[in-house]
């Protein structure tokens, strides 16, 4: 290249508990508990999702399901933006897209990193890769902060 | 509107036994198993998908993950697609960008139909609605047939 | 379908100006008089962009290019959004998604239509069609209000 | 990071001259023409496009229009495919997703790379940024290759 293009931004979080927090707002998510996802890695604008195979995550051939690839990223996406948000705030999803590069027999890591952060809206990528190291998947995520609103369901008292 | 715009488009299946194949392929979806997903309208470009509420189909809010309306969507933009495909063919995932429009805590459908089929790809929108009639998510998607290719595990004998 | 499901809303303008507002924001898009873009219909949560072929507007194989469909599609998606935002707000895009359904060498008319509407974000579809009716596009658009903000240059005093 | 993951793959040309090949295509892009963008970079599996800022480019707050930034990383992520692929074959774009990160008034650069290069399929990334450093924009893409294809206008003889 001739023109030197920058890396990935380095974050600051605005809450020094960011870790604790992700982890526990992860811990509610029942739909990751259901296909067996663990959370990872929590770093400042970054996270790490890991899927294990499992039989009853896959689709007709027997690859892992598009829509469970879509799932970790989603999640680790989210909690990446999460992690760099205050901590009175809460998040929701606004559209995520993915491209599916290979289908995955195998254990899987989704991976999410902040491109863009914002007082609203948020941008993420995210990248499933195999246990062998294979790139499955790739997405371009957007998500919205939602300013004093508590992280847990409405009929938590 | 002062110039009348075309109508989504009718399709004619090429296989005539379209609906019990693609019945048998989603019935092979064991994901859809594990997040209780039924199919419940099968016709040339179009499919419907139900998804009963429950607790572990959730994000930290109690709301459906929005990788669970991902999933639901994918399958139902899917199999739309795979209503028109012969007998004889597999299909693939491309990628799909999904909006979430409204959080959902209710029973869910997925509606997906075909806005493009082709020889090689196809194109399908997905939406998801509430019980209550709320537009849920928007996904448009993009598939890959397979020619003569098994719509099967490759190991299954 | 056994289920019926519901249409596209309806949609009633904050600013009962909102049309001779859009039509003033759209004349100030410059990159629409490069390309000759006009705007031909606007509608509370609808607009209409017409593009009439020029050689000018195309890709290597004389078609027109997929960069330019996007163009007339963020439009037509944009100003049906900003057809309902408030007279004093302001609106940028924060992503589409396009597919390109097929190869267009003719006069064109790009379609947005809002599927969400909301305080902060709002959502729209567009289709671009070809002259003979051809659905040449089809996209997935997401777009922020900003209150109290001019829609104006920043340095038009 | 606790899993080290892989960095973007390297790509071996099929085509010698793919350089050239990729030049030719591009300078008969008469929309690049028109908005006065240039092919600046050629490599195997990526492209650089520069776009001088020009005021008849921008949308009605003299920002370049979004439609704009996905005109250049269209064609980057395009050429960046084209570069990986046999000389007697030509490609269509099939979709792209754009996020706009932040507004643009000032000359621009798109970076284009492969993600996964396919028989039939490839799946590209772009990145716009501005002259200060600024990143602009990411786009996700896919490209679908045509074999045995001149990448000339049919009319052409």
């Amino acid at each position: 290249m001739n023109a030197p293009l920058p890396a990935l931004p380095k974050f600051q979080p605005k809450d020094p508990a960011f870790a604790a927090r992700v982890r526990a707002s992860f811990a509610r998510q029942q739909a990751m508990v259901l296909i067996g996802a663990r959370l990872t890695v929590v770093e400042p604008g970054c996270t790490e999702i890991a899927l294990p195979y499992r039989p009853d995550l896959t689709q007709q051939k027997a690859y892992v399901h598009g829509g469970i690839l879509g799932m970790i990223a989603d999640s680790a996406c989210g909690y990446a933006a999460y992690s760099l948000m205050p901590a009175t705030s809460s998040l929701v999803t606004v559209e995520y897209k993915i491209n599916i590069l290979a289908p995955a027999k195998s254990d899987l890591v989704a991976r999410g990193r902040v491109i863009r952060p914002g007082r609203t809206l948020t941008i993420a990528r995210g990248d499933v890769y195999a246990a062998d190291g294979t790139h499955v998947a790739s997405m371009l995520q957007t998500l919205m902060m939602l300013a004093d609103t508590p992280d847990t369901p409405e009929d938590a008292a």
